[in-house]
């Protein structure tokens, strides 16, 4: 059985990993016949928010900690990832992955990332199995990348921060999948375009079946 | 178009609403080609676990503003919700049902529940307006309504709890729906049981569809 390592960015789409966009790729790579391990960073989210509101608390959380909510306790920390163990990997958004993993929502084009992300991203990469990014997670992977062709959708802001970090930004709406052969890297905009949770479905149910297809 | 008013009880299947049933259920209602609203009461969690180690956690969180993370901060209070706005009412599961909206998971029979989510669940009743129940929310539904029938699996506590609030238990597994025709209630275990996301995207799936063949 194909395995996917998905790694999340904490438990919600404006401080950490959102939450349908987790919740419907670990639906489809079940669904599609693969199976996957969980997997995020022991570290501090960078901030909480309200998600009511937009309103930052005054709380501390863990990334590894609220990732466990999606994941049902089922998750370890991405220290313990080894690419050797798994066929694929696949990064759902939401702002954690541009503020917990990275810094690609503060710094755009000049963003550092979190050192074990960076590792277990580019040692798939070495290996040359597909790596599958969501939303604003491919802003992220062609921060760590460089040259990579890539989508986040259509946001302007984003595309040129991608452009100045020397990757290749492709428009798409929703459910497309953009697939750079070269460096068999899969990606999709979803929440980054104005979307509904049945377009997101879409957007994970393709991506998946289009990693499975180079497995 | 149909529309459903969807009750959380948080974020996280150990101390709030379930992640996996509330996203599912939202897919399958959209997808069905209905709408939906989410509601959450404004009160404070009974407590926060971590998700990771299921450890007590010195932290408050309020039930409505987690909830915000699944619903992608598109929720009202639960104060607010009119059952003349909606078509039916559905309530997945997660162990906030238990320990937010009532005191099932503590006192069993003797539970107590929430006014607000008392007042919603009778109004949609008293309306003949079709109820669905997740996982464990079927038990909060039967100390509500009392002379009901409802499945909530094959957990024998919770089973000896339901008959001892003078409902019903039909055992069921993976992706049944028990359908009280008398009380136009619909309940299904999802999580309950020992199982996967796939088999509670079918709960999700046939719960949806049973409603929807009587609104």
């Amino acid at each position: 059985m194909k395995k996917f390592a998905v790694v999340l960015a904490g438990c919600g789409g404006f401080d950490g990993a959102e939450i349908h966009e987790a919740t419907l790729t670990m639906l489809e790579i079940k669904k599609q016949g693969a199976d996957y391990q969980c997997f995020a960073p022991d570290i501090p989210q960078h901030h909480v928010l309200n998600h009511l509101n937009g309103e930052e608390m005054k709380e501390n959380r863990n990334v590894l900690v609220e990732s466990a909510r999606i994941a049902r306790g089922n998750i370890k920390p991405l220290s313990e990832l080894n690419s050797a163990d798994f066929d694929a990997l696949i990064i759902p958004g939401g702002f954690g992955v541009a503020k917990n993993l990275s810094t690609v929502a503060f710094d755009g084009a000049n963003a550092t990332v979190n050192q074990d992300v960076e590792k277990v991203v580019k040692s798939f990469y070495d290996k040359q199995k597909p790596i599958g990014a969501l939303c604003i997670a491919p802003a992220m992977i062609a921060k760590i990348l460089n040259d990579v062709q890539v989508t986040i959708g259509q946001d302007k802001g984003t595309i040129e921060a991608i452009e100045k970090m020397g990757s290749t930004h492709i428009e798409t709406t929703h459910g497309d999948v953009v697939y750079d052969e070269e460096n068999n890297l899969f990606t999709t905009p979803c929440y980054m375009l104005d979307a509904d949770i049945v377009q997101i479905h879409d957007g994970a149910y393709n991506i998946v079946d289009a990693m499975l297809g180079v497995i």
